[in-house]
């Protein structure tokens, strides 16, 4: 259509609420406030994957510890967003191999709140800011109706 | 007493069915069965850490692979024991700072069966054979309780 846009990276930013919230679990690491400048969307930039990157990343050797990193951070604010919407804290577990295969939880009490196989953690990322929203909300809607089905042991 | 007799290190060997669950775990790693001639007190012994002992293992510095090694055995150990006692097959995660704090859980389904703070994993070890083996054996029974108080959860 004449009135389509060229899009950037990642497509239309949405500042959805995860959207936000992982903005601000990042810019807490930024003691300095050198990123009060920066977007949402410049900080999080990094965790938008198109697709002909993802092809040129191997998956090969150790994870990039930046990989890592991002990884924690998405499980982070996926964390603080069922703290809010369920007043259970939830604590992340990691236990990652080398090959870049692993698996995170997050525990609420002695609930499993998420449990999620990882594989490629090299390549970990998303093609557009609308998938790397609803990825997050996705996880944190099911870890909050896995509190409702068991408060008993989200609360132990 | 005239007919008490000087103890081994660890006291008189046990053998209840924790230690020849944690004997028959580290033997699993026997490949080539050059641990057939040891005795499970033989195969164990660096689980016994005396008080005198205790006292010169430094705490500082990364802890020794060799003290991981032995913690995540005996909660191999008792994850085994857990799925013998309630059919509930239990996995480990660890997180461990370099400093020698960090958390182990055991998971089975969605319910965390056994979650433990530890310290000073540097020192890690257990005075006497009994002393291991109710360490064990309280773990393992504190599960089991959790896995009949929320077993819907233990079998998600």
């Amino acid at each position: 259509m004449a009135t389509e846009t060229i899009e950037a990276r990642g497509g239309t930013w949405t500042g959805t609420p995860f959207l936000k919230q992982l903005g601000a679990v990042i810019r807490a690491e930024d003691s300095y406030g050198t990123w009060d400048d920066k977007t949402d969307a410049d900080i999080l930039s990094e965790f938008i994957v198109t697709r002909e990157e993802r092809q040129e990343i191997p998956i090969i050797g150790d994870p990039d510890p930046d990989v890592m990193w991002r990884i924690t951070k998405f499980y982070d604010a996926i964390g603080l967003m069922i703290e809010k919407e369920s007043g259970c804290m939830a604590s992340q577990m990691q236990k990652m191999s080398h090959e870049g295969f692993g698996r995170i939880v997050l525990i609420a009490g002695k609930l499993v709140v998420v449990s999620k196989h990882l594989r490629d953690v090299h390549r970990f990322g998303f093609e557009t800011w609308d998938k790397l929203s609803e990825g997050g909300e996705k996880i944190i809607a099911d870890a909050v109706a896995s509190i409702e089905k068991y408060p008993d042991a989200a609360k132990a």
